[in-house]
């Protein structure tokens, strides 16, 4: 049995591993959350954010877990009652359903099989037909992280417009911000929700949501009990860097130089090599001869892939054995498809060599499992590597 | 002038000092948080968190500011419509009366003076008329973060058991848990809601609400509508060492720490240490001629200390100068007593020499700062630790 | 161009890179040295250090690099004039004679083709021929850096026994210590000379001597001026856990840690996890159709791997190209050999996915520099991995 | 009996508190000692530290304690039998005296009292008197760290002239650099030898020789077999960034964050605050009714204060009572001194209010130990800063 020394491969999903400039930047002493020092802090990072999600509205941020961002897109803009259309995208927009439904929302919950994003023709179709406009949001999550499917936002964009229709537009970028190219105030979204753990790098515990005029608007009007969520008070305080309620400070040192790393690498630099890793992941399961989940080219998620098991294989028992033999942590199947697929996760903090040695531990894990497969999809993955530094490489687009 | 090299001596009232120990343990590298290891942590966190509750009973951990707690004990135990009553003890209880508001509450707010805590004769009181039981719960904050009282919670709960009341019991200890005295099972209470940056010596970021079964039993029949803050599902979860949406962990990381920090020290001694502290500072006030905020001897926190400015001088210029030449952060007046109160922290990693060292920029800020006050509060302070350490320095007992 | 974002691969062999528990342990602040805290550090380290060695004698710790140990084993036993005997290992071997040079000793310097470890044969013939006994010492490399050649320290601990020589046998272990099995007593070595930055995974700063009684009592009976390195005021205060100056505390946390950490996983299974390492390694440079500097089958070092670059193609100019393509350091050629070898280094925080992602880059490299070689080295790596997994890998052993 | 709770308060005369931005520093990864990003910093700090001598000459830094560096003076310029001056300040220049005769060196030891720096003219007088030049260097001790006298290091220089001798010009500034006003060019320097645990507020580790131009040629001359210590190869090699063996990279980080520390505070600011510090020492000291060790007002250490013991009470026992009570960590008294002196740290990271939680632990130390004192020394150590702060406090200069 070989030991569980040396570096551990984090490479589920996210959280992501937490670069050692980021661990070191959160371990600083904290200082007075209403003094002048922490209002640069404030100021700085909340400007900071705007660049992350394109934006020149205000983005809030919350101590929470990215599950309190997507209560608080709910809680600030719908009421008991209104109706909303959403995209069974998978796991995750079914969790972001459920809590629509908690807060009496009704949700016309467009189905789907969990191998591609939300069909922008169907929402489209949707839309048409809600003459009466009572559908009051569109909400779809961006990159949906339990299938490795990334739904076309400017697209859905489009739709929207094409169907003359006014809903609001809400976006769960969770795992796709500062991973894949995102654009708030272009692609016309009202809410966007998302989370510290993945693209940005950090630990869990802080979320966000970008809030466009007419969301804010909307914010304004409803009237739905709300007070750790609401964005009112909390836009009014940020305008002087400060918060209406303790801010987790720490965190905010480690957003601080995420951004600062996010923008020394270049944001386009940070969206392709997302790619880069993603297509070469794919590369190394098709090798293995093996099914990535996402069966939409267009919609191949950058930031993991989800790999299907042969039949009468247990992903999870797979996982088990990959960790104890080779010290790699992999994402397990969620909700319909546990047990039938294993996700690879390629976000933040990764690389080249990083994502090779994952994919190393991930093909002598099916060996050792017995799972039924061709070796070669590291070779494979190489090859990917050395094509796309040749240039030849093309690139989906997700946008 | 001064410079700031050196050693910020931060005396807020929290966040606290984040001792070395905690800040190394959340620079850790993140870890899967649905592995077989994270379960480990997980249940020694919430079993841990039992200890410094003093409860048998489950404790829930949420990734949020403390204000996110507050809203949880309500949205799970209350209704709008409902009738609780509440003591206004000072800017922290009116902001915890301000989202129950929110959420359709309807307060019953014996005001008060800040300048002493809640009153067991006037609860019991209220209690006693309300023969038809329409007050849901008793809502009391410990430990009054802007004032520096510390209501007695067991002589409320005897103040509520005297009036034969079944309302429930909820008891806010952000800044006292793990600092003062506290017995959630003993004393009766029904929902302990607490933070993570003030006695547990952690960044902002964790909250918390240890809950009675009967808190339980009336979360399970309440039907306002919640999630990221609902009961159910987080007790469920945290059975198996998980948690419903992904966990602060490097935060859970320190938390482990922070808890075998305190009973390293012995719970006992922290709370005997916190008293010696703010008796000592209590002296150094009086030695300077100028008045402590809380006027009942019974009542005086050991976590904090708010000193009146004498009339015509501005609490905020002298923390300002105080600041900029001797590097100390002092607290500011909240709400009522802004610009009339300074406050002293002393709480969490503190000991003898850094509160003299803070006294001593205290007393130097004050001559600065052009205020009156006669000098000789360091040594005053001194006087008191010494005698404590002969054993001739009665300590005020809050309970 | 591929970035330099994420973690980056250290493979030179040492300084090894160094693992988040220990750089956490060193980050800790700094106690007075002259302390009962101290002392209780002091001896645990030292007392540590002797299970790491494999002694029940002294072994002091000096605050310098590996290089000053070298120096000290010197001046604390020979004098100038005295004659020892050397074997031409490599390049650290030449470089630990030029010290022997600079003091005054004759150098019996066994030449050497740097493609294999000292030989025991040749080392007997020498004393057997020094009927007169003037060699004074013997002084061997056990794992030649520049080379990946390990010499047989027990081997030749026979030959000076089969030869009936009393010089003294020092033996430098800077860049195998706590990689590869050594047994100071066992062996009858009198000076074992090692660094901190190899297999003790800590940053440089820190080095040691490990010393037999016959050598204590040369170092009384030799009068060559020394200071810094003597070894009799240190031992006689580290009796009592303290240094006869300022200790370097900081890297003192950092070694109880790592004592710590080998003896968690288990000194035997460390030695066995970097011979699998070297295995796998050389299973790659086989199937890459290169080879590999040593040439004995029984002297392959468990710590790097030296690779012969093929006829006109630059070393130095292949390692540049990898780091700016791949984000990965690999050891220079050194000496004799520079620009014609480059080294793998696989020790201290190593594992297997670790290794395949160096390997990865390795062979990703050499088809960017246009090195002629077969793909299918990672993919052998992965195999001997499996196959050592199954318990069919044979691993050679050096003692 | 009080607990151990809370920060430290490490106020011997070095070590000294290391600051948290250097103790992250430390902790960063360390990289390839042979690369080109290495070279980078590597050159950075070498000419940061030109700065900070105040020299634009070679300064060697070498991985080892002070003593090192002490060792390294020596053994480059001198030879046995060659004869140097030295004056004893204390039990340090008594130390740097024994390696000199360890060495074979013949040194003129002015023999002193312990409590004042050298004399000038004392040594101008010598120097007159040696017709021949035999003396081959002139050594003093800055700061005499056991005694807590400054030497005036420019009235040596020019006693030096005035005598017209040609003596190298060697001077020990561990405890005085960065701390101290220091000139190695202006003040005709030839050997400044310094540590990185005092004022540059590192871990203990590095040391240094800044060298001028008659020292190396010196050097060149000096046939004294030395190797780890030798300046030639050294300074060859560290012209490109580099050094001729493993340098110790993690302090090397910290090194250059200390350097930006010191520039940012700014090097005259540094020197006054240590100036103020010291000067409200002494007056604590004298409100105390006790004795400063050092006797001529001149002449008084900018870095620590060392208090005579009234007779018949011994200050061990008194530092152990103080740590136990206070959790603070005194200087004992060393060589003759011992039992004599405590010593109170007030170098590198120290203000104001870290310097008065000092002396209020030395203060009720003294009470608790029954030593014979008044009380009042905080307070006039308060009323000193008050003094300074409002301009009209006298700083003795040093120079």
């Amino acid at each position: 049995m070989m030991s569980a020394q040396g570096r551990h491969f984090l490479h589920i999903p996210g959280p992501s591993p937490i670069p050692d400039r980021i661990l070191r930047a959160i371990g600083m002493p904290i200082i007075d959350h209403r003094s002048a020092e922490f209002a640069r802090l404030g100021k700085e990072v909340l400007e900071g954010c705007k660049t992350i999600f394109k934006t020149s509205r205000p983005v809030v941020i919350y101590p929470s877990s990215g599950t309190g961002a997507w209560e608080a897109a709910i809680v600030n803009t719908l009421s008991p009652g209104d109706t909303v259309l959403m995209a069974e995208t998978g796991h995750f927009a079914t969790l972001w359903k459920q809590i629509a439904d908690r807060f009496g929302i009704k949700v016309d919950f467009i189905p789907g099989d969990w191998r591609r994003g939300a069909d922008p023709a169907a929402i489209e179709a949707r839309l048409a037909e809600d003459r009466g406009h009572a559908i009051k949001a569109v909400m779809v999550v961006h990159n949906e992280t339990s299938t490795g499917s990334t739904s076309r936002i400017a697209a859905i964009r489009q739709a929207i417009d094409a169907a003359g229709h006014p809903a609001l537009f809400m976006v769960d970028t969770i795992s796709s911000l500062a991973s894949v190219d995102y654009r708030h105030d272009e692609w016309g979204v009202d809410v966007t929700v998302s989370g510290s753990q993945k693209g940005l790098m950090l630990p869990p515990g802080l979320s966000f949501n970008a809030i466009s005029e007419k969301a804010m608007a909307a914010s304004k009007a409803n009237t739905l009990p709300r007070s750790y969520w609401d964005w009112q008070e909390m836009v009014k305080i940020n305008a002087n860097g400060f918060f209406p309620y303790t801010p987790a400070t720490n965190l905010l040192y480690g957003l601080k130089e995420a951004i600062a790393m996010l923008h020394e690498e270049g944001l386009d630099r940070v969206f392709a090599r997302h790619q880069r890793l993603a297509a070469a992941c794919r590369a190394a399961v098709a090798a293995w001869g093996l099914d990535v989940l996402c069966q939409n080219e267009a919609e191949h998620s950058p930031v993991l892939t989800a790999v299907l098991m042969p039949p009468s294989h247990d992903a999870d028992a797979y996982r088990k054995i990959t960790l104890e033999k080779y010290n790699i942590s992999l994402g397990s199947g969620l909700g319909k498809v546990a047990g039938k697929v294993f996700r690879i996760g390629h976000l933040g903090e990764c690389n080249e060599l990083m994502l090779l040695g994952a994919l190393s531990g991930v093909e002598m894990g099916l060996a050792a499992a017995g799972v039924p497969h061709r070796s070669g999809g590291v070779a494979a993955a190489m090859q990917h590597f050395e094509a796309a530094d040749a240039g030849n490489a093309p690139v989906a687009a997700v946008a």
